[in-house]
């Protein structure tokens, strides 16, 4: 029995070529507080390319002499995924991005009225100049180059249009819509991005989401609506605030909800996870969707009878597809089949009366203030079975 | 300045009355391993009432009997807010519930062909029986009501229809859409709810949503555009596996991208958060929108310049209003103006190269692996003025 079985609403997305830009390793890193050691970035960057991401966002080399020794690693690292790093709309930017042997960049600068007033104080012709001569010095130098308009949710579609149309003239291979304090939502980025995609012959849209209402999967997947191919994501959604999009939502979301396919080896989903929460030092929520802990756990006695018969029921996908495991939990809301199922794994066998008077245990238990674990558990049992004896 | 002047894409949406229904208390404590106090109960329930919120779902009288005590309590305690109970589509559970003093019930039943199927072990018909047999009873005992179809989201659109408008019939005030593993997307909670809201003439809608690919919260703003007026919280977002819409993310989404006005207190908003989380033992992470605690923290350069100068240039809004606060750290990312505003904290002027020695040492030191807090800062700072003397 298949999830597209069992839930009549959730269309097949016609999304050919979509595909994921990561940038865990810079935007990412931009997280107040992270920084990765070079062998922490190499290891991240290998298991994205295990996963089979097609593009890594290496870091930001203008950043130091550190980070463009890092990013050059990378980049002769060899792997499959192809490397690109940020910079701004400088020359000197730009190389020492090429310095650092990367496939591509990502060049930025901000577009709307606030940043160019509170940040930039340029007008919107400056930045556009600056913009075109960092896409154009970059294409001569051969690079893959995907322009981003900084803060684009909140600059006018017209100024949008008009400077995206102009960095594919000057050669940009992708635009950007970075929605860059979270300011978008599914309809505005789904607005944004068809309005762009009728304008533009031969780049292609990049979407970029921040997390600040925890729109950004969502925000990115109405991006992929509106007709963008590129999403960008970070491993359990870190970034700058409340981070990016989530990469193991985002696949795992498209895949099941949208039946899009991104031909990804999801099984290394939750040891990415780990990996990324080890090294940045953010602790993963055990209640994050698809990475947490305790997502594929059940307690209610409701739901657990339900599992045990189809997991299906109450859960959206097989935990063990990702690397994820499903575990029963006792406390106060369970029912009988949850504690005969842990009997059973125990090789104890009782009637029913023995049952019930066991789930009447467990449930006060936890209600004065004990968490059921396994010793909790026998212990319980123990007491009640020997009283039985007597 | 306000969000509205700077955003040019979201737009006001047209709620009037929309409401929430909490529901910490009952789903939120069904994550597994959470277990409330009573007192810890009463304390939520009365931060939920100052806030403003509407209706309080208490917990779920038939799990034990001190459950019913704590319901019975919350009802007797005068807040603002109405108190309801869960109860399966049982006259033995109404009639619990009745015992707690409530001001109404949601009973509930699944209705989806899995859940008939390996769970309930019935036909559809009998399911609506019980349903139609429990919304009575419960109103002919003067109960607010309403009835919850379980796994909306994978029950056919013609079985919704005819029995929430059976359950409409029978004196249902509210029918919910039950979201039950987060199988809804927006598209899909949005035509449910508009096309269940064609066919009823009393009872309103409420959306009940999971958050098993991270979009509870959207979800249910596409209920609530697709029709629904009600819609169900928890705070921080907990709740079985992957937990519920987060109450703090619904209200300032709403408020700030929707401009959707629900007058409530939101300044408590962080110390609810604070308070659920020590309560449930379920830390929230530094990077969870709107009340993680590092979610105003700034650290690249690029940014920290840009939020001195006008902070919605990278905040949504100012932290200060939910009782949230900024924070400039220092690291790897660091740009001259983060550096200088932190010296000048510590009432220090110095050089421009000066200036620029101390943020290429915080670089390095961050780097080396050491976090940069006011200690750390403070130790390069004297190292290298006191360099400087010699």
């Amino acid at each position: 029995m298949k999830w597209k079985e069992v839930c009549p609403y959730n269309p097949k997305l016609n999304l050919r070529d979509a595909y994921i830009y990561d940038t865990t390793l810079r935007d990412g890193e931009q997280t107040p507080g992270v920084c990765f050691t070079k062998e922490q970035k190499l290891n991240i960057a290998r298991k994205l390319d295990e996963l089979g991401i097609k593009q890594i966002e290496a870091g930001f080399p203008a950043v130091s002499k550190k980070e463009r020794e890092i990013v050059k690693c990378i980049s002769n690292e060899g792997l499959n995924a192809k490397i690109l790093a940020l910079s701004r709309a400088l020359k000197d930017d730009i190389d020492k991005a090429l310095n650092c042997d990367v496939d591509g960049i990502i060049t930025f600068i901000a577009t709307s009225p606030l940043h160019l007033k509170y940040k930039l104080h340029k007008s919107i012709d400056e930045v556009e100049e600056m913009g075109m001569n960092a896409v154009e010095y970059a294409k001569d130098h051969g690079l893959f180059v995907a322009f981003s308009a900084e803060d684009a949710t909140r600059t006018p579609i017209e100024d949008l249009i008009r400077i995206h149309k102009n960095a594919e003239e000057h050669g940009a291979d992708r635009v950007h819509i970075a929605d860059t304090v979270g300011a978008g939502t599914p309809q505005s980025i789904y607005y944004i991005c068809s309005e762009l995609s009728k304008n533009l012959k031969k780049a292609h849209i990049g979407v970029h989401c921040h997390n600040d209402f925890g729109f950004a999967v969502i925000n990115s997947i109405y991006g992929l609506l509106g007709g963008a191919k590129a999403v960008s994501t970070t491993v359990n959604g870190i970034g700058e605030r409340a981070g990016n999009a989530s990469l193991e939502e985002l696949v795992m979301a498209l895949m099941v909800l949208y039946d899009v396919d991104m031909e990804l080896n999801i099984s290394v989903i939750k040891e990415l996870s780990k990996m990324v929460e080890e090294y940045s030092n953010m602790p993963v929520p055990v209640n994050k969707p698809i990475v947490g802990d305790r997502v594929f756990y059940h307690e209610s006695g409701i739901h657990v009878d339900a599992v045990l018969e189809n997991p299906l029921t109450y859960e959206p996908f097989l935990p063990e597809k990702i690397g994820q495991k499903r575990e029963i939990v006792l406390g106060k809301h369970s029912g009988c089949k949850a504690v005969e199922s842990k009997l059973k794994e125990m090789g104890i066998e009782v009637s029913r009366d023995k049952l019930w008077e066991i789930v009447k245990k467990v449930k006060e238990t936890r209600e004065g203030g004990e968490y059921i674990d396994d010793k909790t558990f026998k212990k319980i049992v123990n007491e009640l079975l020997i009283n039985n004896r007597q």
